[in-house]
């Protein structure tokens, strides 16, 4: 997405001060990277900041509707409230998140105006840091300090900038008008986060919507616009439940999980290609069994499909449906399918592009803009699109005949 | 099956004129082969010679039980009435057969004593006879009349046999007591025709009952009794209909019967051992599609499943059934499960094997009897048989599931 | 394609008896449909008429490299021949034709200028015409004399025009410059019969090439252009050969064809997608087995990949013969993998584009110019593109790994 | 197996305090549960006792042939180590070990005689003993000391009866003839340790052989003898290696293990039946893929087959191999089939029968012999056999064409 511009020329000297903040903060959240779900530390961080700053602030169930939330594994909460708690995050913030991370600040100049909407992701990646000697974080000492975890794919820096942005707004608030909505994402990562932000309706009425990704595809000076390219995609956990015999001497007993699953795959890779858009069915993980000799009663697929545009997208997963039914069916085993990430496609305007054009040239060591049509990944920042993908935001997750379980 | 003892030494003068009449009656028959639920000539023929034995004679539905019929084509019926109209049956007989082949022939000695039947089956296989002068049919002027269909596995004999014993017992009247059922049976081949004899009733108050098969393992002189060893088993027709679509243009609109008949397949090959006896999955043919470039909408599936006992081949079709469903599910397809043969497991009692033991004793040339206890393959007379496997002529076509189709 | 503009307005009344002829031709043609490759009706036709006109003609292998041809019954193409004989086709032509359909005919003008190609397809498809008393061909007694055969795509009015074309040409040389190649191409149905032609370098020296088709998406006065859009393809024919056993004794001693070919159509179908262009794999037909209880010994497959570029559809070949092998090797089968069928992807040059504008508006009737850019289907006179797609009427067919056949 | 008389009436006294020491070592060994090549402890235990009642004690190298040893995990034997020498192995025994467990003791009576010989097995399996207060283990105190680890399966005792009987062999040698060679076998759980011990020649001249288990159908004062109906068995580690892709921006780059793996399993359950005898293919764990949107770069199979002969076992290691091997071919990765376990059939000798039948009679509380012919279960203890399977100890090992792993 578009790396915003965030300030211009004459405010030299604030501007020093308010980077210096930022990659003070973007350090700190470096060295406690958190992954989807479990931003406590990041949220806390977040929260006191913006209300340092004098902007209003929402977190658990006042920033987010839990019914929507997707792929949020609550041992995994529990685990990181507790390594909050231990940091020194208060008990009371902890509480008043009821368990979902995730921060939204508003803030209003007073002044009428429009209402501006900004997103910032905030949660880590599954990735082990290096512990070369060389590695910045390293040499500099803000490393993650949390084994298997690292902000890698640089919701660190995001996060930074939002804070830095909401300071700057508060600064120049005498030469801004309107109000503006600050949504720090948790579990952008699986396209997990924006929907039960989107629910809760913070974007319902926002005039203009921004949202940016460092690095990508571009170099130092480079503004990058994603004008359009995300695919849509559900992220997908299939289960089957056979029945256990012992192989050799009852095999006729048992119903194998793990023979449902491999022909599901093999079913779901077969999907059809669509000559509606381009399509993705992406069979990642499939663990299943229990012993060499048992018949398996256990089989765990992760999957996701992706669509050129929501509804071929949307063929994609009631395909997947279909056949996994269908395998549960020929196998006599019970399945469960549970949508654990969600994200649409997404179209910025030709306003949009034309003002972050403008606002780049403002900024110095500024060399290009580049316009991407086509990024070939998904970002659940779509789900937030207020204005140009209306039905995206609200259809997309109704239908949901893919979300339950059924039981043969 | 055995190869039951004809006649004892004393009446030898009048067994030979027996002998050259079977001889006669046998190629009659081969002349003229007709496969299954077409033997209008050859019922023909069996019920003229009843007749003319004073036999009481059974056809149509006077001798079966139509909604027990298993793979019965109509247009292959319709052209072999005609066929045999044009061979000089009458129309009348050929109207009472309802379009029904096959002939029951009952004799009663007017004498107290046990109900004794015999099956003889009458149909021919899809072999082309060869046109080798020395063959003896084709030497001696009796080959096949009627091409790609010959009597390569020995009916014609079985049926000239029968109608032998019935002329024998006639002329033996005086001897015997009790009485007689005699069942001249279409399609044995495929096992399709002794379910709908059983259903009549024929066999249901029998004392005796008897079959046999020409040649097998036997060589001249040896009697050979199948104690036991035929695999139960159900002939299925499977068919899956798809929905059309140009696969270039819009793959996307179609859903194709032939990648479901695959699937299919592929599930039907795994379907588990069983412990409680050997079992056998045979996929024996496929067709499907139209054209290179069109999604299929038909494909249809020849298979047979084959257990060491009823209840193991249940298991195999109760699977075949869910794979079948499963599959049409998953794909989004139409199918139909049609049951087009059936025949099930069978143990001669005791009893039978010693009175045909000490029956083939008494006949010219007789040199051994053995005895086998496993065959390996499949013979409707099985649901025939009416004291032994009393559930097996009954109960096991009734839960009768897989016979219905079904429509997503 | 695009259907070029034949004549100017000046030449309205020569015009007029050109089309006269080309009405009589086409009803003539279209009453003797001919399949790919059997075309030696048309072929004799066409021939004497070019001949007549003074063009220089090529047949049989002065017209196409042999080597090259794809999908040619030698059955089909002996019994087309004796049809041809009995509708009057002179021996002489026959034999000259060395069984090879497909007529060259070259014009040279005397004055110097450009070399100027045309392409027109000669064969029909197998739909049987209706009868139906309205149906024009029908009311005006040109309807197709051929069972299952019909010119129903046209192919009948391309030829007529070709040759109407070529008169034209005759009449005007005084007004025209440089020389001209007109290809009546063979077996274009099945993408089978340019890549010849193209070998046996008609257009390696051309300077403009055109073809067209009647119809398709365009409306009476309506020219449409194909600018670009064909996805390249690869018609393939995969059998697999088996050893028979009987299923129900001795299921070890056989090897299937049939599961096999399931097995590699559940393989084909999840070849994956390609982020370098769009794809298509279509399994149109299996026929598979001899009998349901004896193991499958013959397998055949006919299917069609699909790429937006050569290259895509290379990778989709390239997995499907690794997949043929690998089903092979998994069930210790034989398989032969047979090309019958190929083209290519296409762009018209913008000075083509330019120029069938011009010329279209000079046509009375004329309406509008329409540009296509995506068509959807596939075209094998993309084989005979000279400049824009060098590599591809040459490296296409050269790898050609998959053509021969293997046998483990 | 049969469980062996130990001793007769007259040694009353004697075997009282034999029974005793029986007790106090099956509970010490209970207590210190070590899996299959990890029985460190339990071998020291082993062969400090045989010393101490001055047999000859074979240990490593001089016990088995590391070539044939199967199933064997380096990092654990490496623990395993470490765990002993904490609980005060003498390294000398450990490093003596040379890393392989198992203990072969033998003695000479010194007096002319058969040599026989005696296998009991000390694995223990991979069970949780629960902490139930009841369960006698807790209540008494000898409970597991090892998480995850029990004798579950009863070696524990096998090896403390094997201890046993080697001390009343010594204090009644005056009345016994010949020679005796006891194996403590390691790794009978996976069938993986008897072989490597067969290699060594332990039993190449042995006169006569046992080898028992205590409860399996039997109650007290039972004993059963079984006399046949082992399955032959190969325990196969399959594992495919493909190439990463982002699977939603080039999936085309990437070849996947884990639809490899899938497709493997498909053809593996579908693998033909045997007249020959029956089979099993039990496919009983499957793990595959690294991430949810990337291409599976492993996949790993644990399966294993199972045949009533050992031809009908190589039957179906033979087709895994196949399937295996056309599964990495279709899809272009590399795959490596291990030979993690083996076990033959086996018939118990007539002689053996009798003799153990005998020997019951005298041993107080006895009630019945049961002979068994079908236990539906394998053993590797078939691998040891000397006489009866000749070719299973040497041959069956020997092919070894699905040891070795290939590369594509």
């Amino acid at each position: 997405m578009a790396v915003f511009a965030l300030v211009n020329k004459e405010s030299k000297e604030r501007q020093m001060n308010i980077l210096e903040e930022a990659i003070q903060t973007r350090r700190k959240i470096h060295s406690r990277p958190e992954e989807g779900w479990t931003e406590f530390e990041t949220s806390y961080l977040v929260s006191e900041r913006l209300k340092s700053l004098g902007w209003q602030v929402y977190i658990g169930l006042d920033a987010l509707v839990p019914e929507e939330v997707l792929g949020r594994n609550p041992e995994l909460v529990e685990k990181a409230i507790e390594r909050a708690a231990k940091q020194g995050v208060p008990a009371a913030f902890l509480e008043s998140t009821q368990g979902y991370t995730g921060v939204v600040g508003t803030f209003d100049t007073g002044r009428q105006g429009p209402r501006t909407a900004f997103r910032f992701d905030m949660d880590c990646v599954q990735v082990q840091e290096t512990s070369d000697a060389n590695h910045v974080p390293v040499k500099e000492g803000f490393a993650s300090q949390i084994p298997g975890m690292m902000h890698a794919c640089g919701h660190d820096g995001h996060t930074a900038v939002g804070l830095a942005l909401a300071r700057w707004i508060v600064e120049n608030k005498e030469d801004l008008c309107g109000s503006f909505v600050f949504i720090f994402q948790p579990a952008e990562e699986g396209t997990r986060g924006a929907g039960p932000i989107a629910a809760k309706g913070w974007v319902d009425d926002v005039n203009f919507f921004f949202a940016g990704h460092c690095g990508m595809y571009c170099q130092q000076g480079q503004l990058g616009i994603g004008a359009k390219g995300f695919f849509a995609t559900s992220k997908l956990d299939v289960s089957f439940t056979g029945i256990p015999s012992h192989a050799g001497a009852y095999p006729e007993r048992g119903r194998s999980a793990l023979t449902a699953a491999c022909s599901a795959v093999m079913m779901m890779q077969g999907i059809s290609r669509n000559s509606e858009g381009d399509t993705r069915v992406s069979i990642g993980k499939l663990n299943a069994g229990e012993g060499r000799n048992v018949t398996p009663v256990h089989a765990a697929i992760q999957l996701e499909t992706r669509g050129e545009t929501e509804e071929v997208n949307n063929f994609l997963v009631k395909n997947v449906t279909n056949i996994v039914r269908g395998a549960a069916e020929a196998y006599e085993v019970k399945y469960e399918i549970k949508l654990v990430g969600h994200a649409t496609t997404l179209t910025t305007t030709p306003k949009g592009v034309e003002l972050l054009k403008r606002a780049a040239e403002t900024v110095e060591g500024y060399k290009t803009v580049d316009i991407y049509n086509s990024i070939g990944g998904s970002e659940d920042v779509s789900l937030l699109f207020p204005t140009l993908t209306p039905d995206s935001s609200r259809n997309l997750r109704e239908p949901r005949l893919h979300r339950g379980s059924q039981t043969l």
